[in-house]
């Protein structure tokens, strides 16, 4: 296995950070990685913000859900899907765009090449001994943490990135089992065999949280998951994104 | 600079593969990288499928804009966002999430767990010699992708990943200038500033394009992406992801 698959598949989330800022040059890593993701159609449709302002940290880990990790870190990044700019370009050239920008598959565009961006920002953080937590809290109250990064109309804060040089590391959170996420040729929709290979993770789910040094609890995946998933939430975002001007 | 954020500066799209499959081990490695990125709320909402059935490429490939290198690579993937797992997980925990599975926030949480996962695969691919390309042109007929893939309501194809040993590589594109994608506690706005900055990126891409080996033009990066961005494409997508089950 080399080194980067090694990075890879060693990642966990790390909600703890020492006190310790990252070098400019770290930084400027991590950024020009995220800047070298594949993009579609070269549109490069998505901007990244830092947040180094310690009193907006603070405000956005309140909005987050009190998540300390958000104010306390190394460095925050927000990730956004951003047209604001390809509207700029548009208007340098004369051409009307607005259709594209404001359909589904202009915001599933943004979304995805925002989000490739992020997860080359995450590997390069991790190769260089940092931690990193994805931070999808922020889009508990978008509208506020608009405001605070004064993101205009056309650009859309997804989700935060919270990096750092780890105070403890977790360990990590066994995955589904391969075959129920890897189908060959076609997606493989047998109900028994899923329900089968679910209660067998729920075993393996279960030993984990019982027996795991952090926060030990007793729960399994699907009980987990389903809980989460009852709980509507976010349902603003159907009219703030629109408002942004996504999804018209 | 380290060995991981070398692959990833070094990244360019391949399009054009040697005919030689990828070994099993290979392909194992790359899933396992994709299934280890971060998951919101550990919900894992996306699967992967593998298109290895010749004739189904072949379809694809067509469907796709008829971009040889859909049919002729090492392995296809297709990231899929997918809540239909969740929905038999709570099906077995006797609860009700389609409220959360057909909101704005379930359909950006499942776009972006699926795209984190396609970039740790992208990576973990070009770290073992390899090239990627991503395939957002499924997205041109995903109701005719979808049949070929039997993939049912609650999941949804996002875009292909051809993989394979290139058989020759383009020269790497330069991306937007660090400080028009990257922004410092707000984002920057200034029309002006925007304007001279894209000016000069445009000079740059220019002269990319002039001067690169392969299938030389002359375009401006604002003219290539207006351009683009003036013919709406995939208007149908709008009714389509709702008829399988997201943004309702």
């Amino acid at each position: 296995m080399n080194k980067t698959i090694e990075t890879i598949l060693n990642h966990r989330s790390v909600r703890s950070f020492k006190n310790e800022t990252i070098s400019d040059e770290k930084v400027q890593q991590i950024i020009q990685s995220a800047q070298a993701a594949s993009t579609s159609s070269f549109l490069q449709a998505y901007s990244i913000i830092g947040v180094t302002d310690q009193l907006k940290k603070d405000k956005i880990a309140e909005l987050a859900g009190n998540q300390s990790y958000v104010a306390a870190n190394g460095f925050f990044f927000v990730f956004c899907a951003d047209f604001k700019r390809l509207q700029e370009a548009s208007v340098m050239q004369n051409k009307e765009i607005s259709a594209a920008t404001e359909s589904t598959e202009g915001f599933m565009l943004a979304a995805i090449d925002a989000a490739l961006a992020a997860q080359n920002a995450a590997i390069a953080a991790e190769s260089l001994g940092l931690g990193i937590c994805y931070i999808g809290g922020i889009r508990n109250h978008l509208n506020e943490v608009s405001s605070i990064l004064e993101t205009p109309e056309k650009v859309l804060p997804l989700f935060g990135m919270a990096v750092g040089y780890p105070d403890s590391y977790q360990e990590q959170k066994p995955r589904l089992p391969n075959d129920l996420v890897f189908h060959e040729n076609e997606y493989q929709n047998d109900k028994n065999q899923t329900k089968k290979k679910l209660l067998h993770y729920d075993d393996e789910i279960l030993q984990y949280y019982k027996t795991r040094m952090n926060t030990k609890k007793e729960i399994t995946w699907t009980g987990q998951v389903s809980a989460t998933l009852e709980q509507t939430k976010r349902l603003y975002l159907n009219d703030f994104v629109k408002q942004k001007g996504f999804l018209k």
